[in-house]
């Protein structure tokens, strides 16, 4: 006995893990109720560790009361309810037959369950998600640090299911900025965009059953709007947003509960709507009274186009658009921080059903976040993130279109660039053809709304190299020329 | 113009109010296109800062396309869109109308929307949250540094939805040294308790469309089981748990897709169930197939009875029984960190609505969780923890017995009592005339699944002084003396 001891962790403290060890072998019976065990000086040589380790051990021990001494004769295991089980309790049921279609849907909508994945090695185009080399990791810690220690025991503590309040006020003017009028409006801090966007979906009558968005559009959005159960009527982008007369017919057609829509750096196409067609659209919807939720998607990874108003401040004090904001593409996706800006009325409800479902997001990343915005270090990042990510969207453009000449390259900033095939092609099939090389990247047709999009694919390139996004993109260009029958 | 300018925050870098000021200008169309702005020398005189705090502005403006420069003439507003609108975009909706019952029930539910507000300088039971003076906030400041050190890219970018992998085998150990046995289970990491009992309700099939629960039981656990459609029936607690004959007379007469239990430190009535009732409990559970959510409220902070396995820990390899764990009330609500352990094949539908929901829950919440745990730091803050809650928990039991003689008072640990007065004492009534003396607590009767409970009340201590809570109680018997006519 206890010759099976071993320090495991230079990191955790001695006694802790003598005391680990001692509760396993009580809980499992090992050790009997009422057995005397080694005198301090005995275990430690027994364990190989020091007497105050092992005097330390036994006293949590006593205070969990899994022991009891005896003064002057020892410590004693005590009384513990036995986890070895009684056969009737251990009962097995089949989960599956338990479940709902609600959970059955998750899974089945799950991406990253089906997806894609990308060997050791592998050039992966997959990713849009910000290339954590550029994290500002200093100021993190500095905003943390200078957080803590105004007011460490408050951040530690419960919130408010509205967001912590200093972050609320910046985020509103942060929007004012935008050009957003605030009047009639709140904010409600979410655990990022996803979670806004659920939240919102849960919230909205079902009463014609149906929402408008652009196609292809965000997948995850596709996901969560047919997850909380609405069908979906995609409308065509074209290069420079919403094809008008389609939207204008399927307005005449029926009617909708809202329109899900991404102005800027639409995710996949990476398409910037113009101040123009963003009017001509506002004002359409605005005929039939279809209320937007807008997805402020990387509108701060502008490299290339004008400014171009939110379509919330195009509104100005209309309540019809709810305004989903994240950082999470252009700071820190790891701490879930988004926002919703809507109708007051409409986001006492929302507050609401966050409380419901997980009290509030936490207060340890509002506040780093908040510290690290007022800092002035936002715009300071950007500007630096900017450059970067310019210089490698401008780069894989360059590639694309001299190793890919054959498929049409769409987007003006953002995280990634959107390529589309003549309508025969396939680019599963160069998918599979490329993936054998080493190299992957995500086909389009997720995005879709209907069943097209398999001619059309999206290269996420934030976490890629340039050296690699040359490469990549050289063996994509090569292998289509084959599927095609083309010479390079 | 230009004179309303001022630096208001010392913090916050002064050219970012500047280019914030300037923007504001710009988007409102008080500057306009192709107007000339001073010179960076003139700017810097009017708004009384340096001028290389005007030259880095100017420049931002540029980069963000707000302004232009022409070599040799000076800084020009860029052609913006201004926020100025349309009134045809401007339009109201009444969104009372287009949000669906969930939404409705989730306010009408929402207890911190309808609950007592505490004034200035009342003494408040009505919190059970921990005191946050007794917050370990060095060794957490340690914790973030060094896990920052260790990956701070890592964390701050996107994660698993299942969750942080160091915190998951961590918990995995933590849920072993409890009895459990790991075979056929997995876990998930969730925004806090809350979160996960709202996944796992989502999750489940309503076969039946009934949980079983102990009534008084956890609002918010009401709450959520009546927004997720339950209905509920309640089976009576008695000093040691669940009355068995009323749990076998209810298991007779309908099935159930689940029942809802807290065997430990009870909310609200503070009861740990004994080891034999956990067996007969879950004996009679397990003849009718009836899975268990087992919540693991406050099973650290444990006081004075015995060592109690979990629910899970007697289902041996049995996969019936979904544990949920938080640290909430003994660690740091702020972090909202939790964990639903159960089978393996759940746990896979779960964390794709994880997914759905909000990707994942703060990798920087975690790995600082994690590190603060593995460090050894929960054992030794729940030491100290335990000897204060303790004394106050014994210090407020005696208040009780001695002030309110004529109700009874029930709790083996955790952060609160709760108390019973006879079957036609009203605590509403005694609340109403208690806050005009600047004392409240919250009435049990919203722990009911019944209508029942307006006789009872909740007195969480755990952010109470000892001398209030003694002034507190002292009133609190008082008025109920005053109220039943009797004479202390």
């Amino acid at each position: 006995m206890f010759n099976d001891f071993k320090l495991t962790d230079r990191d955790r403290p001695a006694y802790i893990q003598v005391k680990d060890y001692l509760k396993r072998l009580i809980l499992r019976g090992a050790l009997q109720e009422n057995q005397k065990l080694p005198s301090t000086r005995e275990m430690s040589t027994l364990l190989s560790v020091s007497r105050n380790t092992v005097i330390a051990a036994y006293t949590d021990l006593e205070e969990e009361r899994l022991l009891y001494a005896v003064p002057g004769k020892g410590s004693y295991v005590a009384a513990v309810q036995s986890s070895v089980t009684d056969e009737e309790l251990s009962w097995q049921t089949n989960w599956d037959s338990r479940i709902n279609s609600y959970a059955r849907k998750a899974v089945e909508l799950d991406r990253m369950k089906h997806g894609i994945r990308a060997g050791r090695g592998f050039i992966s185009f997959t990713s849009i998600a910000p290339d954590e080399e550029l994290f500002d990791l200093e100021n993190v810690r500095r905003a943390f640090m200078d957080r803590m220690a105004i007011e460490g025991n408050v951040l530690l503590n419960y919130g408010y299911a509205k967001g912590y309040k200093p972050l609320i006020e910046y985020l509103k003017r942060y929007m004012e900025q935008k050009g957003v009028d605030l009047e009639g409006k709140d904010l409600l801090i979410t655990s990022g965009f996803t979670e806004g966007f659920d939240i919102v979906l849960s919230a909205l009558g079902r009463t014609h059953g149906t929402v408008l968005c652009e196609n292809p559009t965000h997948h995850t959005a596709i996901k969560n709007l047919k997850l909380n159960g609405f069908e979906i009527t995609g409308i065509e982008m074209e290069d420079d947003g919403l094809n008008l007369q389609q939207l204008k017919q399927a307005l005449s057609e029926r009617a909708y509960d809202c329109a899900y829509l991404v102005p800027s750096y639409h995710n996949p196409t990476g398409i910037v709507t113009s101040p123009a067609r963003r009017i001509a659209v506002m004002k359409l919807l605005a005929e039939h009274q279809i209320p937007v939720i807008e997805d402020g998607f990387n509108e701060e990874l502008r490299y290339s186009s004008s400014h171009a108003l939110p379509l919330m401040s195009l509104a100005g004090q209309g309540n019809g658009v709810i305004y989903l904001g994240s950082f999470s593409k252009v700071l820190f996706p790891g701490m879930r921080v988004g926002w919703v800006l809507a109708d007051r009325e409409l986001v006492s409800y929302l507050e609401s059903i966050k409380r419901a479902r997980n009290i509030h997001t936490s207060t340890l990343d509002q506040s780093v976040l908040y510290q690290y915005l007022h800092n002035g270090h936002l715009d300071k990042y950007l500007k630096k993130a900017r450059s970067i990510y310019k210089r490698k969207f401008e780069w894989t453009r360059k590639c694309c279109e001299q190793f890919i000449p054959f498929a049409k390259v769409s987007g003006d900033g953002g995280l990634h660039l959107f390529l589309k095939f003549n309508p025969d092609f396939d680019t599963h099939l160069l998918l599979e053809a490329c993936s054998e090389q080493g190299v992957v990247f995500t086909p389009g047709d997720m995005f879709y709304t209907d069943e097209r999009g398999r001619n059309t694919m999206r290269i996420g390139f934030s976490r890629v190299s340039e050296n690699d996004i040359e490469r990549g993109l050289r063996i994509i260009g090569r292998t289509a020329a084959e599927l095609l029958g083309k010479r390079l």
